[in-house]
């Protein structure tokens, strides 16, 4: 007998964005694992509510998981840092699903996006996997799709590549050979200190959700306009996800 | 009144790789727009299994629109050739929306994996679209994220940048500077001509399907294996839909 986790990738945002593949394993967990920490409270909340939604075959047990504090992505050495909150993770997690899952029993994860983008707990589900914990991962509509889905764009351009980069690699500016740019994990607004020239901006904060902002336009145009707009909306709800493409005209 | 169209993400294979949100459109259109080509046949009757399996709303409209040919990858100018292209689709086609759908009415298309992604029907739809069409894209489960979740790896390490390509593009090898390249379009094996020192290769065909195939190992290892396993799978199917992730260690 083995204990069984399912990262499940349950969309950007938007409720309906869940697959009907997460619905079943919804169905076939025994134990949600709920990673909190502070002001996550309405991301924790959603992840119940979608749970709650699609769940038709009764109970669960819901287990809180403390996150131990993330790293600074400022850091001096950012990766030593992932890695050793990664060790605490993979110390602390491990000995709750061992403790709360019995022998034969289904643990879930529910992860916004999908599980492989930016996105640690499948890292570290597999670093706590042994020859008792198995896994598998449902993956889900990326904010990287809902994004472009809700400015209703291509992706990418024809026979070109597209890359997707954490913010801070950004200071440079974009790369000189892809033209088409997605930018995640921006807890500033790293796209403001870019030259403009060229440049469209493609915005999205809460995609798929009530609160959902949407601003598009040329570079040198809209990015006082988004700088604002995301200012006010990171205060008023405490957090802020949001990701965008930057797409450069030759 | 407006005609409307909508672009259906569904996922790259699996069929329960559908949202709820897909389920809803699938639901709610009057004509389907089945977009055919020579060797595709088990592509339409797969669409048509997928609306036969969540349409509760009563019977819908078919309609076929024959594809003009794709123009060669190696065109002498490939990016004209596809404009070319993609101005007989967006006749053809917006003739054809124009005479099926009535006022008020909407038309679907089922994109396979994401609309935004190396899938020019979006292109075609945007183009087509007046002041009597409208459209809305619906994201889908990519087959990116449908290759990282059948290997349960991570798209992108800690703090570092993913590069999605055509093939045509790696002639030259990897980027330096991005060490994850996810290769899309890839007609033929471009993987076994790269020096395969320090990559690692994780490959899938046919994703979430029946038929599906995953191979990941060191490139040097497993390149023969991949090429032996697709030529052979490709003759049987008569088609062949594959990606893959190239990871460089440092």
């Amino acid at each position: 007998m083995m204990r069984e986790l399912l990262l499940i990738g349950i969309g950007a945002g938007d409720p309906d964005h869940v697959t009907i593949q997460a619905v079943a394993a919804i169905n076939r967990f025994d134990v949600l694992f709920l990673v909190t920490k502070d002001g996550t409270d309405e991301l924790v909340a959603l992840r119940r509510a979608i749970v709650a939604r699609h769940r038709t075959t009764g109970p669960y047990r819901a287990v809180e998981l403390a996150d131990p504090p993330r790293p600074w992505r400022d850091a001096p050495d950012y990766r030593a840092a992932v890695a050793h909150w990664r060790e605490q993770r993979r110390d602390v997690w491990g000995a709750e699903v061992r403790s709360e899952l019995a022998d034969g029993q289904t643990g879930a994860f529910l992860v916004w996006g999908d599980p492989s983008l930016y996105e640690s707990t499948l890292a570290v589900v597999a670093e706590l996997a042994d020859d008792t914990i198995t896994y598998d991962v449902i993956p889900g509509v990326s904010a990287v799709h809902a994004l472009t889905a809700r400015h209703r764009i291509p992706l990418n351009r024809v026979g070109r590549p597209v890359l997707i980069t954490p913010a801070r690699l950004l200071a440079g500016g974009l790369p000189d050979d892809v033209d088409d740019v997605v930018v995640m994990l921006d807890a500033g607004t790293a796209f403001a200190t870019l030259p403009p020239d060229g440049l469209t901006i493609y915005w999205g904060a809460f995609l798929g959700t009530e609160d959902e902002l949407l601003i598009a336009g040329p570079l040198g145009e809209v990015a006082g306009e988004i700088v604002r707009v995301r200012t006010e909306a990171k205060q008023r709800k405490g957090w802020m996800f949001d990701t965008y493409l930057l797409r450069r005209e030759r």
